[in-house]
């Protein structure tokens, strides 16, 4: 399935985008039958780490120069933290973490953590955004610690990125299916690369499309989705994060995050009431030292050459969606909660006529 | 073709939602091949406004007990006068009046003088949308009048409304093919009639998607497209307005308004740079008098019950810009710029299999 | 008085910053005693424009490299046209051009007129702010015309510029008293100015402060006040303009606009619920090409370097006000209402113990 | 002193709204004089947590039967965690806590703990404000726990509340003098009552201004204040929280919310670029249950009615940034920081003058 006509990059992740790294745990134990609160419990979460910096500079040098960033919420019910010193200051000076909506607090902590361990001397505000996988995952145990989250950030590196059922994507549910992390990048030659990381979990298996095609209602009609979780529409989410190496600014990349919605509605999103369409976009180019004052200089890509940048925006969006959906196998979770798996042969059957 | 499952109403239109009136003023002479500036000129511009009272009430009814109203921005590079004071009192006074770029000025003087003539004691804030017609009208000659604007306002009525190469619609262009006016409706049994009403203004050719499939590049390579009005991204636009008769508040219309821009996506729209992409919704039930004080009780759908609403935006969204492009016929305008209309049958052609 | 420890311009007024002009043209005439809608009429209105370039470069250079710009809402009962471009783009194409609410059209008209006029050849989206001059003005005659505004912006000087009963500040009122136009800058020292004006027409009497002392309720109870203007807090507005040479982005511009807001705040302001305060701020440095593509450079101000400005900005505003204040006389319009104007040396004696 | 003509409550504090509850727990440990990450280290921080319900109800009441909520953002250098949420929704199902900066993961981490332990069954997302201590505090060593941070909630009473040096007010500064803490409220006769709490860390000390007079200047010249504290601008902040048995809706709280930042304005704030100045505002009536659907009536205040809030919100935020400041003793913290308290006879003395 092709997805626009841009090319994608290397590994068709986020990492594309020199310097960026993404790191997971997942954390997954107990017998999926087990009723929630009975017995050891069943862990079905974990949590993915996004750091905007090589390794090589460290988070130390990503609080020295934070990366711009931008923040846009197609549907704000769930939670972004720091998103107001985005939306402020336009900048983030620390990893961004993703979990399950009972672990932001840890999660928040770990990087908090994880920044004053690499030197920072100032306080740090992080970002941490969440989706709620409480359909598979026994929740108020509370699984995820501090350490969990600190070893994400702590093993983040570059390269391929491993999608669907891990990480913050352990327990994540999509249009009735099994997703999570999905993730795709898109090459503008001679202007930068552009990825996309989302963390897929929104949507009524009846609302599904697949590059284009309306496929829900026939896999509903097959019984291939599940129609519980399906009904699971309140508290639903979509995190989608941006990455780029273009030089853009703080206004700019609020524009750019605005375009994952556009990607997500692709699919079939219609933004449920209950849901998190939140989007952040991030440039790990013109980066101002943390203490910047008096004049300073700054290249940018002029507004009048950002509607490439929509179109990989967009055209990833749906990929990464697409791809953490395609990707992610049946999990059975607390109180034996079924979300099964894309069924991917029957998905390309129904796609196939319109792809000719 | 289908867009979605659910049924429209009576006339497909706005004006579905009752009381609301939909009234165009079309501004066309002039021999095509003229240049800018050159002989008498040649006007493919126009008004269209949408009154949200009936006729039996008035402007003054509408004066005396605004409706409710949100407003919602995907891209902003185009102009809605009254969206500050919308998001301040979520509440609209005026007809809402939709033109050229350069006639705005003209439009809300002549909401203005219909809000006095109509008895209207105190100043009013009235609210004029724009789109970029000039690629076909010879703009800088201001074709359009005061008095244009007022007959829109004054001929309003409810019933079937004329789409596509009307009113407002008179000039534009969208995904390469003479576009404009759109309208369409949708019933939620039991609790009330959504209507969406498009100036359609926006896209390049190659982005064309109808009912899933992208046929854009196909058209383009069949060169039914207009290459030139394909090019001219700068100020592109679309404005949409969501009408309804649910007791909403303003803060749930804002949330409605922003799913007119998922609609735009399903078409192909990534909202450029240069597009206004511009949504407001209102609701013409739970009015509060002018001059409220002290407490006022009021009825609301819960939020928990947004998401038909939700599907029904875009879901009409989606079928208003289709019926704009599946109506317009080939116009030619200033500068002998030619605007193809959409070659349907072919569309359908392209369609097809994917609808099966 | 001395608002803050920064010190003033030249003129004490927004021409101070280079290139920055102003124009006024006051719409007066008719009996003061005259009924609303008798006789020839009570006109007490007019506009004023700002605009932001040099005569030498005149407005189709402002057009060809647009001015950076950002726009904050305190309290959103008002107008400001262009100001979802504002949010969108980050700059100013047009001249900023002030009048009475139901004159906001014909402004925008003028501004259309004047843009064409000067060979601009693409659609523009003008900036036109209002307040509700009709305690004094016969507004629903309706006196002000697009030449009136045409010759508000052909007019516009540097230099001094003229306050209170002037332009569009002829028919304003502000705490019970005859205001209208107020200027005034700060010079930060090697950074550049700031300078600031307003259309003051808000509060009431009674929550007026003249630097630092609450005067309000002793000139109520002096009975120097016009208590029925007083109660006409619906529809009244501030529209505050902050212009600076100092090289900010329109993310810093938005922030610098936000604190005009305490400005007002500093003179007893609440921003009442029918109040349109409304901010936009400026910075004639750093434009680009209007179809600016590929990579800039451009120059800022560090945030870390901001806090100076923010102080110029309240102490600017607060001090405009007051020049407003201070220089109108009292003024008799439509209905025979009559807006004293500011008793100053009682407002003098009464702030001198605080000031020793 | 007198802030404005409206009677306060009983206790002069935002508990004076009926079931609103607040909890404090200072951390403080450590000799005064010892470096940032020696020996034990010193502690000056905590937890104040604000319950918006009566302890009849209890945290599962909030939970089905969340309260209305608006936010506003004078500068967003500072985090309120839940804001994203508040902002579309408009309401909390939380306690709000307050803290230091490096301490929010774990109050949020209580607060979710919090609501499970109370029996929520759904997951949470809390409201968490901060503002930096660390001036005072050695932050790095993170002395609030997660049974600090619960102990502040389970502690919530109504009544009296401590102000200045408690809770999270502990380590905070502001205007150069010690702070933290503050509290205040109005009554609306025959309409309700309006608190405010603020946890104040803000400003600089040549700007402070008490009940209108500048005394900023004057303290400093008399070596009163602290000048190192007032060199620490960067991450300054001020969170500031309107309660109100007033029915208000979401829409409505914004504006509310909004106002908090002219109070500020009053005391000298000009917002510095490192502060968070971030508003919540809240009511307690007119709340709907967790899933209410289907049509729903409510109460609402109408919006021409809301003047007298808005004054009530401005006087009772300059009441309680002074009185936070009026009660705060001199605290000595890391590194031997010395944050002098206000000096208040000597204020009294500046400020008399302008009182008579």
């Amino acid at each position: 399935l092709a997805f626009g006509s841009l090319p994608t990059g290397a590994h068709n992740a986020i990492t594309d985008v020199p310097g960026v790294r993404v790191g997971h745990v997942t954390v997954w134990h107990g017998a999926p039958g087990t009723e929630a609160g009975a017995g050891e419990g069943v862990a079905r979460t974990g949590v993915t780490a996004i750091v905007p910096v090589g390794a090589d500079e460290g988070l130390l040098g990503l609080f020295r120069r934070p990366v711009a960033a931008g923040v846009a919420v197609l549907n704000g019910a769930g939670e972004l933290t720091g998103s107001i010193e985005v939306a402020e200051w336009g900048i983030i000076e620390t990893p961004i973490v993703l979990t399950g909506t009972s672990s932001v607090g840890r999660a928040y902590d770990a990087a908090v953590d994880a920044m004053y361990t690499a030197g920072a001397d100032e306080v740090v505000i992080p970002v941490v955004g969440e989706c709620d996988d409480s359909w598979l995952d026994d929740h108020r145990r509370r699984w995820v610690t501090v350490e969990h989250a600190r070893a994400a950030i702590d093993g983040a590196s570059g390269g391929p990125v491993a999608e669907g059922v891990v990480g913050a994507g352990t327990g994540m549910v999509t249009m009735g299916h099994k997703a999570g992390i999905g993730t795709s990048s898109r090459q503008l030659d001679g202007v930068g690369t552009v990825g996309v990381l989302v963390l897929a979990n929104f949507g009524a298996v009846g609302e599904l499309r697949v590059a284009g095609t309306l496929v829900g209602p026939t896999l509903r009609a097959d019984r291939h989705a599940s129609p519980a979780a399906d009904d699971r529409r309140e508290r639903s989410s979509c995190i989608g994060l941006v990455a780029t190496d273009i030089p853009l600014d703080a206004r700019q990349l609020t524009r750019v995050a605005r375009r994952v919605g556009l990607g997500l509605a692709r699919v079939g999103s219609v933004a449920h009431h209950g849901s998190g369409d939140i989007f952040l976009a991030i440039s790990t180019t013109n980066r101002l030292p943390r203490h910047a004052a008096g004049r300073v200089a700054i290249e940018l890509l002029a507004d009048g050459s950002l509607d490439d940048v929509f179109t990989a925006v967009v055209d990833a969006t749906e990929e990464a969606v697409c791809n953490a959906l395609f990707v992610a196998d049946t999990v059975t979770g607390v109180d034996g909660h079924v979300v099964a798996g894309l069924p991917v042969e029957r998905v390309i059957e129904l796609v196939a006529p319109a792809q000719r």
